[in-house]
């Protein structure tokens, strides 16, 4: 029996949130919807385009929604997530990460073959020629960005010399076609001080910035020059270096997020739209109660999810082994009643959603559509 | 395109192990099978059951196989686990977390009235109503055991007076059959002592057999006595309480029980079966190669994987990021070409494989079969 299944029965019943067969991800679509709009607006303002991370929702039919919103085209993480995007006939597709086993170059070339404009970044010299010869059998130019090192030191060329070199290496591939530089900065995404990532993610902006030139100096012009997050979103524009910007977590937020604030302290724009429902199944012991969702419902490298609605003020989540979570109290003589449902925000929203099959689409408390994550586990 | 079809074409070729699509779970079926009659063999000497958890697995084949070795029935800890497996034919289930939700109750009259032997836990006289009612709306008689609170105050009723009141309160229940008892010390699995998890772990059993008694005074005879788990399953049987043994990780293992000490500081005699393979992606940065499995390829409740073939001596894994892993080497001046494949036993086997779609089933190098984990993300 399929999460749609169990649930699907409820679509459009009054109060059909909280009847929900839980653990269950849940969607706010009026919040959903508001920031995909302050998130297109934002961009269009600043005169750059939206190039948005499909890894956090992996769902075409959000994907989709990015698009219409004015999106120039979706990043993916990882060869199986395009596969299943293009599969769903998303087809301008930016592959954020190198692809350099021989199984996972046969992937792409034929990836490449059926999509109108994949482009997949590339970080080492050995690289550009793996992907030239896989290119060149297949018998479709591949289109690339160089993908620079801007801090992170998880994947990227260096700035300077060896970004000059994988450039020459890039020119003299015949089966390659250069179309700009990626720079991510991962590491500045979820800095406390506001000041503090603004000076780092300009910094960071900075290097993109040039290796852009240094590539235009070699006439190699950078028609896209991509990066930047949610936790940058309204620092990287004032760079004037970024064609488009990457973002993921703005479409649904998250505890950590939420925990980001921006200039003036004032907390992000976008809310948090993503929940998860739980449900409590013992209250036996004093000030505590048992829900249903432990490590297989939220993932633990954040710490722990946030209550959101239908618990008391004070009262906190706990880790409780892989299938169960415990609500505290402050108040030690509260308790919760059996069967009572309540909603916590994530910790991290990308992996959380990567456990659950679907996403279920609510209107206030109306359950009204039950979305796949298409590429749920596609991290191959 | 699935994780079967992406590996299918390697079934048979020799080394094809190390050509997965990665990050790929892996399964090596001599360990396991190991591991299965070990365990099997230990119960037997014991003189008691063994009823599996198949939370950890979450797979048919391996239930079955479980079955084929003589276990008396197998344990689930959902009601969606439990019609996964019971929609494959497996029938003989105990379900170890109490089912409370007006929609979970419907779930499981209907589950019961499709399976042989569903057993239930109830661990309060409210959950006990509502199951007799639903049990007595969908007129099949549900079997229950009592869930014992032995110490881990997560599901169970208190023992002494409120374990004497539901007894009765089940006692009155024409629609519920009093099978036994269940007592699960979660807490004690991974005590880094011998000594103390022996001597913990002997005073929970004492806890559930003086519940046995108690029953049995009342003329409520407890066929069923179940609990304990792969980090005490050589202590608990000396109590003589246990009808049977429950116990999941076994099959598997993982670095949580790899670390679990039996008498004299011995290892369990488990082996490592499971592990997942991950493959050099970058390599730029001096003194760290980044590789494909991060946050959504492990679960990171039990700290980092610990890598197990094809690394350099010394070197250590880190999780960077969702999509990424990193390896650090002692030695300074090492690296891993772009490609390389690395295997690494799992933090924390449950939510690992909750993870993942498939096992790769090796002998040695070959890739012999793909299995499905039929209950991934079944946690409703």
């Amino acid at each position: 029996m399929s999460e749609l299944s169990l649930n699907e029965h409820l679509i459009g019943k009054p109060g059909g949130r909280w009847e929900l067969a839980t653990p269950a991800l849940v969607l706010d679509l009026d919040m959903f919807e508001r920031n995909l709009a302050a998130m297109a607006a934002h961009c269009e303002k600043a005169g750059l385009g939206l190039r948005p991370h499909c890894k956090t929702h992996k769902s075409a039919r959000i994907a989709e929604q990015q698009i219409s919103h004015g999106a120039v085209g979706l990043c993916c993480a990882k060869l199986a997530e395009a596969e299943t995007l293009a599969s769903k006939g998303l087809s301008a597709i930016l592959l954020t990460s190198p692809v350099v086993s021989p199984g996972g170059l046969a992937r792409l070339a034929a990836l490449n073959a059926f999509c109108d404009d994949l482009i997949v970044v590339v970080d080492s010299e050995e690289g550009a020629e793996r992907l030239d010869q896989s290119a060149g059998s297949a018998g479709k130019i591949q289109s690339v960005l160089i993908d620079l090192d801007v801090g992170l030191h998880r994947t990227g060329i260096g700035p300077g010399a060896p970004f000059d070199s994988l450039l020459q290496k890039i020119g003299q591939c015949a089966n390659l076609k250069f179309r700009g530089v990626q720079g991510y900065a991962g590491h500045l995404m979820h800095l406390d001080s506001f000041g503090d990532r603004r000076t780092k993610s300009l910094d960071a902006m900075r290097v993109l910035g040039e290796a852009r030139d240094q590539a235009a100096a070699q006439g190699m012009q950078c028609e896209i020059v991509t990066g930047g997050g949610t936790g940058t979103y309204n620092i990287d524009p004032d760079a004037g270096v970024l064609t488009d910007l990457q973002g993921g977590s703005y479409v649904f937020m998250d505890r950590e997020y939420n925990d980001v604030p921006i200039a003036n302290n004032a907390p992000m724009p976008f809310e948090t739209a993503l929940s998860v429902h739980t449900t409590v199944i013992s209250n036996n012991t004093k000030s505590i109660v048992t829900t249903d969702a432990g490590l297989k419902a939220f993932t633990a490298d954040a710490g722990p999810p946030v209550l959101q609605d239908r618990a008391p003020e004070g009262a906190s989540y706990f880790f409780f082994g892989d299938e169960q979570g415990g609500i505290s109290f402050a108040d030690k003589s509260q308790t919760l009643p059996l069967g009572h449902v309540v909603s916590c925000v994530t910790p991290h929203c990308d992996p959380t959603v990567n456990l659950y099959d679907c996403y279920h689409c609510v209107r206030g408390d109306v359950l009204v559509e039950i979305w796949p994550v298409d590429a749920r586990g596609k991290s191959q």
